[in-house]
């Protein structure tokens, strides 16, 4: 496979190649549309003078010309790929072909980005019957060298020349055979020279011509192979899949080959500039004598430390770099540090000492924990290493979630049982228990437990308090119990299908494995494990340095962040975590508690408006003190409260048994009772009588709970002195009618209210926008509504026309198959969705210039749709007590990646 | 209450007053917004000579000043007022305020639309002491004059001078108790003069002053207090609601009175130029002599016939008007023919004698029954009265689906049982039954069965296929039952709430009355009303003016018309009714037939997809054969075929009975079906596994489907030589790559079986957009489907997020309230549900120019929603066959309507 290498046309010919090392480089890092990556990181670590294995960069623009030009290469291309092989040689004082100094090359492709599919490496190019005696000499070892030719003619061979790798395994696996041998090492250099005509017989048959003894030949055809490579059909399927253009071209690059194993004077080894589990500015690493990288990953010798400091940490015997080789050691030091200095963040370097000639082979940005990425952060930023704003772009947002719970330790041993989706993070240990009355009476007394479900439903929402953790064998990421957990910060793993449970056997079968109530699991809500038994946590720890990054974060974001919260506990949790204000009070969830749910049911159950009236009066004192304690730890921090939403049916309970209790409680019929629950039953009861549409048939529901939240303003405000000034939010409006006729009812309480009292306080009205038609509408809406909050999980809902109780098999069958990217109720659609999200707040502040725009779904705490919802200009986000660092750190991302934007637009 | 009226500020005064009669008028119809529909109407009357009872019309301007300048009447009226008054009294030969020939006139509001809340009527202004002695002798009458002048100032005082009109009541019950009077009619002249005299001593009790005897008090009284009902509350309120403005104003009409009751030779009767009833073109009323024209309505002397030619047809024996007036009548002849001509409709007129004179009092538009309007359409345009286009845009589309069913005999009497809602026109007799398989078996032997069921299910289908009509005690207008039934054409009256239905016991109460099966009963599907017994029917009539309408309409229309339809009964029913192709083929209605279910339960119950594909084998020849037929019997028009749809647990047998005969069909153990049913149950099926989703995740159904199409389709072209060109639709997309991905199925499909064949047919895949998210990605969508159809009915649902089968409830309450102007699921939302489908129509065709959009919703066969598909641009609707003659008609007159206002706008 041989390609004619075209003649210059004139004398003014372009560049075609970019040298590298021997302490300079033609080219930077910012050159990565014509390097790649690859070339233009070799060239950046040259240039800044580090000891990199010299060679040169092959250009993009080769590949085109390659491809415009019938697969033939450009003119001079030949001429200053020899002008740089020489330089090269001479740079390592060597010669490509040279027997007595053999040069030998590696030939690497190099896109933009990096592209499975491609040509990946071809080592040890520069080997023939001649030069590999040369090495021999050189090395001093003469199976090392023997080895290497083997390699590279079975890499080469299959590559290039397309002989199945099978073929050259076959011929090993024979000799290996014949000659007694088990494992690789047991071959000599001799037996590897045999194997090597072996190799080359077998090219001539499958190739039909020789193998490439001519070192020129050798070159010319891996560089070809790189630029067939490109047009391959799985980097074609790539490049289609990801969007990437077909005419970026790759570039190829030649490099010198340096050797770690070539005695006790060399070495090779990896280490990070800062340490990837803490963050200690120290430098971390090890290190192998006479080896080639590959052993010291491969774990069959122990690696050594590289520094004194870290041996004596570690106890230590075997000798430090530090010690055996001071002078490398040394010059490493300086790089490390020039390295970091230069990237500005913690570097990962792989190294390579050969004959005492240290040679830095790659440096990248070290993987760090969220801890360590925290700690170097803020260290760098304090050194002026990096600005704030760098220190808070370097954070993932999503991993700092793993800060804010309890973890199980790392370290353990952990026996799964099963897994299911990691539904709100955290673990946590505790008795199982698979009611909810029975999980707050073992809390009552002390003992953690775990609420086992096989779904959960609003009426288990005091289990669900009482536990330290949930689990169910049903229900996604947005299930009920998944988003009730979140909100209360508990551990939940979600839908783990193969839970068998009797609830009332009270018994839970996981395979072969039975457990009773009272026995202990563990749940990992960050991985979806289930484990056996009670296994080691680790609390969480709030750093000095996490205060000191969302201090900066809170600097440079525009949205607010506020919490979803309804009680005392969530709320002060929520203020403790730094939210602004509560975005969504959900006040259905008051009503659940057992104490008053009697009461709901009473009212539910009535036969007429006065019999309602006579229940919602029970409720009106408990819905008031609620609102009461959370104005008064509010503080004058603005709170929404959305009046009730879910259908009346949730509240009921769905039992013969349980009927028969609530008959007596309220002196109805169980016939009655029966009646009631399946008049109110619906076919799809997301799209059923609830949100505004109850408050409408009801209007004195809404009565009480306005009644409530004002008595409640005026309490704290008369008490406190603190300026409380309510919102008002009306759930699932679709019409502009729906919305004014609910103004009316709140704003005539609101009005006998203040005269009872003879008080006023300030309030909104506003709306959910969680509908497509209230999107649609909003410019309309937004005449009446004084703020709109988007509910994007029922946006979700009816945008996709996709519950999110049954979505689960359905999502994860999309997201496997590349129908959908992600699921869209944990990163907000933006095509879909956000269209609406985008549309309704543009023409919501067409209408009214300066209306109050926030999000309350789940959304409100995932970094990608606070990034979308910065652009589309919300005001705040609201999430889970437990997500508010994130949605602050993410808010500030956001901001600042905008900010970028708009400045590079500019 | 007075008023007081300005002086003229300079020499070149407004026009105020617009007078008419006596052969001419200022005004003409064309100025209703100055002259109010009123005066504009009686002025354009007296315009064309008829003999209009003389007045004048003060314009709404200066209703306008009125307000603008602090309720003071603007200078220069007093003057114009006098001088019209003084013309009305010389053309009546009558005077204003004279003794001797006094002047009687009316006074009436009239805005430029009809307007409750504002003051209607004043009659007989121009009596006093003095005037009503002359009208006494002048009438020959005391009695009737007395009587005119306590109506008068009972009428008066309570209107302008804010007496309640309940003292004048007890006034009069007083005097009548005391007096021993039983009637009104019991009193004599003198008797009203007391009464005269209380009233007065009322109004000076109630309002401080007494009641004006001078008359021009009375007339100025009166025309301060029309301008102030302009702003009544009531009026306010109705402005408000209907969104008209208040800078309208209100006209004043002030016409001489004329009496019908002035002796013998005076006369008052109504007449419709054509016969309402049968659109027979010949003069058609009733007449009394000496009476007034509530005598004529109150029904207690019996009219007489206006012609001989009536008389005579329906044996009376009193004289026609025709014979005991013949001057007038000829005259009144005359004017009908006249006023025909120039309103170029028939006339519904009102009119009266007064000693000989003939007075025209109102005409307007007539009512008339369907088959009249299409009767009187047709003949009109034919005589060139009108034009072919008027004619098709005199029929409401809506009354035509009268035509298309049997109904009731509307003389018969009827015994209403209950009622429920009208969700399938026609009325249906029969013997009732409680489930399908009976309904079959009895339809079997000849029978005429009512399917009653609390709801009906997709398993009922077969039975409601062979009832004759179908009774539901749940479900809305949208329900299972009434769609289904109205795309088959059975009477359907569903939602029946009184209905208490045992399918058990096979019994049905309503009210006190117990029916059992086999007992027969009648529903009329256009009112709702179920009735004992059998009552007499009529059968639907296609008459001669039916068809020659439908062509013209068939003239005029742009969109094309096809149908919902996928049997062969269905079809040939649609083809018959001018259907143009089908535009929605359900094909999981193929699969419920008994012959077939088993094998779909099979397919779903199969544990795996070698088990699927087993099944799926054995629909295949069936499926393919129902497409065999369909496209035989259309000829080469087109043919949508949508892949399945519904969630698979609706396939399933729901009770535990059911599926113990299912295991044994398929050999399964019952806890199996159990286990898969409950698996396959969801929250929300309307947003579960459904639509493409079973496609996506069951490829091998589509595959199935596709081919049992193309099998098909290559079938009947090679057979009868017709271009079959299958249009398949993909349901309940969201995503392009959805819809991608199946596209590939079909595709790959078509081309296995083209290969088979070695025959090809060309095809189209579409998708519906019936998600917000669809529509949202429309353009994206466009660049893969090859059609649209928009469903309207799932678009509403999620668009609303409101179930159809959970919505009745609410949209009653929403429309009995006026948060909704009427149900989205009949008339199609337009502010939400159709801002999407235009917004979806335009970014399809920005994609692709020519890309074919039609509608297969229940809204397309809706005048209203078709008003807005042509606006749109769709290319076609579709309906469920009996509605296609509505849809063509509404085609037509959206085109028609369409094309005047671009006409207007130009």
């Amino acid at each position: 496979m041989s390609h004619t290498i075209g003649t210059p046309a004139n004398s003014n010919v372009p560049k075609w190649v970019y040298q590298f090392g021997g302490g300079s480089a033609d080219g930077a890092a910012n050159e990565r549309d014509l390097l790649g990556g690859k070339g233009a990181n070799l060239a950046e670590m040259a240039a800044i003078g580090l000891p990199v294995p010299p060679g040169f960069t092959i250009t993009t623009d080769v590949c085109s010309e390659f491809y415009q030009n019938d697969q033939t290469l450009p003119g001079d291309l030949k001429r200053q790929v020899e002008v740089a092989l020489d330089h090269v040689g001479k740079t390592v004082m060597a010669e490509y072909g040279s027997v007595e100094a053999p040069l030998l090359v590696s030939v690497r492709s190099g896109a933009r980005v990096s592209m499975p599919g491609m040509m990946d490496t071809i080592l040890n190019l520069g080997l023939n019957d001649e030069t590999v005696e040369g090495l021999a000499k050189r090395s001093g070892d003469r199976r090392f060298a023997y080895d290497s030719y083997r390699r590279f003619i079975q890499m080469y061979g299959s590559v290039v020349m397309g002989v199945a790798h099978d073929h050259f395994e076959d011929v090993l696996e024979n000799f290996k055979n014949l000659n007694g041998f088990e494992r690789d090492t047991d071959l000599s250099a001799d037996d590897w020279s045999e194997i090597i005509d072996l190799y080359k017989e077998l090219v001539i048959e499958h190739h039909g011509a020789p193998f490439p003894s001519d070192v020129h030949e050798q070159l010319w055809g891996a560089i070809s192979a790189v630029f067939l490579s490109w047009h391959s059909r799985r980097a074609a399927t790539y490049r289609k899949l990801h969007d990437f253009a077909d005419d970026w071209g790759t570039a190829v690059n030649v490099q010198a080959m340096v050797f770690g194993n070539m005695g006790e004077n060399s070495a090779t080894g990896v280490a990070f500039t800062r340490n990837p589990a803490t963050g200690e500015n120290a430098l971390y690493g090890e290190f192998l004598i006479n080896a080639q990288g590959e052993d010291v990953v491969a774990g069959i010798r122990t690696p050594q430390p590289l520094t004194l400091a870290a041996k004596h940490e570690a106890g230590d015997n075997s000798p430090a770099l530090e010690e055996v080789m001071p002078e490398a050691f040394a010059q490493f030091v300086d790089i490390t540090k020039q390295l970091e200095t230069h990237y500005r963040d913690c570097q990962d370097i792989e190294f390579t000492i050969q004959d005492g000639q240290l040679w830095m082979l790659q440096t990248r940005s070290g993987k760090r924990t969220t801890a360590a990425a925290l700690k170097m952060a803020v260290e760098m930023a304090n050194d002026g290493m990096i600005s704030k704003e760098e220190a808070v772009l370097r954070i993932d947002c999503l991993a700092l979630d793993q800060l804010l719970h309890p973890t199980l330790d790392p370290c353990a041993e952990r026996k799964i049982l099963t897994r299911g989706l990691p539904a709100s993070p955290g673990a946590a240990v505790g008795q199982i228990v698979f009611d909810a009355d029975r999980a707050e009476e073992l809390a009552g007394e002390g003992k953690s437990v775990l609420l086992v479900r096989v779904e959960t439903s609003p009426e288990d929402i005091h289990g669900m308090h009482a536990a330290s953790g949930i689990l169910t064998a049903r229900g996604g990421m947005t299930s009920h119990a998944a988003v009730v957990a979140r909100g209360m910060g508990r551990p939940c793993v979600s839908g783990a299908g193969t839970l068998k449970i009797s609830a009332k056997e009270k018994t839970l079968a996981i395979g072969g494995d039975q457990f009773s109530e009272g026995d202990i699991l563990t749940i990992d809500g960050s991985t979806g494990q289930v484990l056996a038994g009670e296994h080691p946590m680790r609390q969480a720890e709030m750093s000095g340095d996490f205060g000191v990054l969302m201090g900066w974060a809170d600097e440079f974001r525009r949205m607010k962040v506020r919490a979803n919260a309804e009680t005392g506990r969530e709320t002060s949790l929520a203020l403790q975590f730094g939210c602004e204000g509560i975005g969504l009070c959900r006040t259905e969830h008051m009503f659940f508690e057992a104490s008053r749910i009697t009461a709901m049911r009473e009212m539910i159950l009535a036969h007429d408006e006065a019999g309602r009236r006579r229940a919602l009066d029970k409720l009106l004192p408990m819905q008031r003190d609620d609102f009461v304690e959370l104005f008064a730890l509010m503080k004058g921090l603005p709170v929404t409260i959305r009046l009730l939403d879910p259908p009346l049916h949730e509240f009921l309970p769905h039992d013969r048994p349980e009927m028969e209790v609530l008959a007596e409680k309220i002196d109805l019929n169980v016939e009655d009772i029966e009646k009631r629950v399946s008049e109110l039953n619906e076919f799809n009861p997301m799209l059923g009588h609830r949100g505004c549409r109850l408050a409408i048939t009801y209007p004195e529901i809404t009565q009480m709970q306005a009644r409530a939240i004002f008595e409640a303003a005026i309490e704290v405000s008369k008490r406190d002195g603190a300026t409380v000034h309510p919102e008002i939010m009306i759930p699932l409006i679709a019409t502009k009618a729906e919305f004014d006729s609910l103004k009316v009812v709140i704003d005539e309480t609101a009005s006998t209210v203040f005269k009872e009292q003879d008080y006023t306080v300030s309030y909104d009205v506003g709306t959910m926008i969680e509908l497509p038609r209230a999107a649609l509408q909003a410019g309309d809406i937004a005449k009446s509504a004084q703020f709109f909050s988007f509910g994007t999980n029922d946006l979700t809902q009816t945008t996709f026309g996709l519950s999110r109780d049954d979505a689960a098999p359905i999502l994860n069958h999309y997201t496997a198959n590349g129908l959908l990217p992600i699921d869209p109720f944990v990163s907000i659609d933006q095509d879909g969705v956000g269209a609406l999200v985008k549309l309704a707040a543009q023409a919501g502040r067409e209408t009214q210039s300066d209306l109050k725009l926030g999000v309350c779904g789940e959304h409100g705490g995932d970094p990608a749709s606070i990034a979308f919802f910065e652009e589309v200009g919300l005001d705040y986000v609201s999430c889970s007590p437990f997500r508010v660092p994130v949605a602050r750190l993410a808010c500030a991302q956001a901001h600042l990646n905008s900010k970028d934007k708009s400045a590079s637009k500019a």
